[in-house]
């Protein structure tokens, strides 16, 4: 955890992204001795990786001994794998034991992103004697903040804070001031859901346990801040369409971007490839009334947007815990009138541009006010359709233990392409029969 | 700040949001008696208002009581301006003149994010005063992890964490081992910026200054998560082609929902209606070969993708920091080649489509292979647009002073939408002349 950071470094922070991994050796080398440390600690760990062995080897062990050891681990497995052996020989004997038991975790479980040094007080000492135990171990945790109270066997009995200890009175037992309910995440949790923990409770610090009770170490604020911002990142490149990046967008190689995105667009491209197998269905439709496929566009366009709305509500009401799967009636019923409102709106639009344009251009023939009412009606359809299609398809894909946030925009207005186009040919064969067509 | 919250509350907190009014005022108060304070505690400022004006007046003192005066201000805030006053006159006197002084700020600004309480010692105590004086203190300060040093103008000096403090030598001055350069925001800084700041830092707490530099209050870091949660949350839902709802999902009422979303919608609709104008240019085209149009949902919708794609990345990197307005040649130079490349993926699946149905079905004619060609190079150009399009709007709506996250999916899809059946209209014209056309 960093401490009051100056404001200095602030400047190279700055120019950082743009900078290339030669140039910010040397700029970090050129930073005044004081700023040092709080500048690497602000690096997040593929940064801190390349840093180091960019470095001189007589001055990587400083930068590698500073840290602690969770932050330790998620700097050597995001260095290249001919680098770690050497990273690893430069920690000190008892980080370098704790490290190992780290890596064993996940890195994306609670034992992947937990600190094993914690403050620790047992029940039956004085509030006195836990005040002055922890002082004694300031220097070697994590956070204070936290005193957890552990019985000889190490599970976990209760917590207390800092600021508890220092209200009760000096003389009372531990075990009588802590509290005992304690807040707790199994060390093989996802990241996702300890993040939800996290986010409910406003802890500073949530103690992680085995499945015997045992402490095994501490999630600090910041470690689940930078999970939650994760996770969001993750969820909005999903709903854009394009698989999560995990690196900033900037240090992405081109090769990268290119792999990450066309896997999506190819498959999206190939579900819209139905729309011309449809389209080559209503071909006749189309050559007697040009005029149909002018409309086309606007009104496929229109399901997808109100599509992608919809979802986009769905999936981050999801991540935030607000929609539960079993919503997915209420969500429904909701978006059903939504739909059938929003898809009013755009029809009475629609008809007012036909009747309008026709009245000053009179573009549209004899039969402008039936063209018109197919596209207003259709409108409505294809709406509802999107609206009830990107709210649902969310549901589905937690259902069948998919990542909501996969039901992207560019997916929704996919799905809703095809069915737009069968929806607004259908309307209008049966309001033009006999007319234009 | 909650304290380490006991885990039978959590039953509750699931069934919470499918809960009415009426009966989360009685579950609520069914809960047992130790559970309750940490409970009220972890709901919304609106939950807690509607939570509070619905108990018996009796009752409403207790509740009122426990929040800190910034979480006061957000829940009078929250209520309805004619419950606001009896909330007020709820509160001690001391907490009603802070909550004033509080209101006075906006709500999204960091002074009214902030608490008034926070833990101060002086520069010239010696460690062991400070840490007596902390002691003190304790009960009425959000935090105590980190020690304000302020001098008699009550200006910001530096800073020392709890930690810190207990590691330093007992007679040591304060002002000889605490931080003089602290990371600190003006009063009036707004809360997206907050956020960045926080995020950046990693600080449990930080502290906000007037212009004078005189110490208002901090921030403490469960109310900076709530912001950048909060901040994630309408990008996202901006992303999605809907104003941010600012309220969750299945709270917000079909009328707010309809309100949020049909303005975005009618504005794309009527920039979708450029479509239709352009279709109608292009009806002799169409009536002479209607396969052309069997290929427009197709060709437009990737464009729309790819363009998702690229603003989704982009805008997303902004609200990290990791892509800075004046990075936009880099941007533009890579999403030039990634667009090439997204381009030629797209275009040789289309034209493969061609060739294969054409020689099961038959069905494009003599000039299959013209058709396809025509296919192909749309999609490039489509694709390249569309990336381009999409990865420089948020910069242009920055520039612009607008939120980068209004350029989303729906909004660059709509304008590529048009621009791309051109560019379609345009190639084929150019390869069937004389052939199809």
């Amino acid at each position: 955890m960093t401490e009051a950071p100056t404001t200095a470094a602030l400047e190279l922070w700055e120019e950082w992204p743009a900078l290339s991994e030669e140039d910010r050796i040397t700029r970090f080398r050129e930073l005044p001795k004081h700023e040092l440390n709080d500048f690497f600690l602000t690096l997040d760990p593929t940064e801190q990786a390349a840093l180091v062995c960019g470095l001189p080897s007589s001055e990587r062990v400083l930068w590698v001994r500073l840290l602690d050891p969770d932050d330790a681990v998620d700097m050597i497995q995001a260095a290249s794998p001919h680098d770690r052996p050497a990273l690893m020989d430069l920690l000190d004997e008892k980080t370098r034991t704790e490290v190992r038991a780290l890596a064993a975790y996940e890195e994306d479980h609670a034992g992947g992103l937990m600190s094993p040094r914690f403050a620790r007080v047992r029940p039956e000492m004085t509030v006195d004697e836990a005040i002055a135990y922890l002082r004694k171990q300031a220097g070697q945790v994590e956070t204070i903040y936290y005193a957890y109270v552990l019985d000889a066997q190490q599970k976990l009995q209760g917590v207390i804070s800092c600021r508890e200890l220092f209200q009760a009175a000096g003389d009372r037992r531990v075990s009588e001031v802590m509290h005992a309910n304690v807040i707790s995440v199994l060390d093989d949790m996802d990241q996702e859901s300890v993040g939800r923990v996290w986010v409910e409770q406003d802890l500073l610090a949530i103690p992680v346990v085995d499945h015997d009770g045992r402490m095994k170490g501490i999630i600090t604020f910041d470690d689940m801040a930078d999970v939650v911002r994760e996770e969001a990142t993750e969820d909005i490149q999903k709903m854009g369409g394009t698989e999560a990046l995990a690196m900033p967008y900037m240090t992405a190689g081109i090769l990268e971007l290119v792999r990450k995105r066309a896997g999506w667009l190819s498959i999206l491209f190939i579900g819209e490839m139905l729309t011309a197998t449809a389209m080559a269905y209503y071909q006749d439709e189309i050559a007697a009334a040009v005029v149909l496929a002018v409309f086309l566009p606007l009104i496929i366009s229109s399901g997808g947007n109100s599509g992608s709305q919809a979802t986009t509500l769905v999936i981050r009401g999801m991540a935030l815990g607000e929609v539960r799967i079993r919503d997915w009636p209420r969500v429904l019923g909701r978006e059903v009138t939504v739909g059938l409102a929003l898809g009013t709106v755009l029809g009475v639009l629609g008809l007012l541009r036909i009747v309008l344009w026709h009245s000053v251009a009179g573009s549209y023939g004899d039969h402008y006010l039936l063209l018109g009412m197919s596209v207003a009606i259709s409108l409505v359809g294809v709406v509802l359709w999107g609206t009830v299609t990107g709210s649902m398809l969310p549901f589905v894909f937690r259902r069948l233990g998919f990542d909501p946030a996969s039901a992207s925009a560019p997916f929704v207005a996919t799905l809703v392409d095809v069915t737009g186009l069968v929806i607004y040919f259908t309307v209008a064969g049966l309001l033009l029969r006999g007319t234009l067509l």
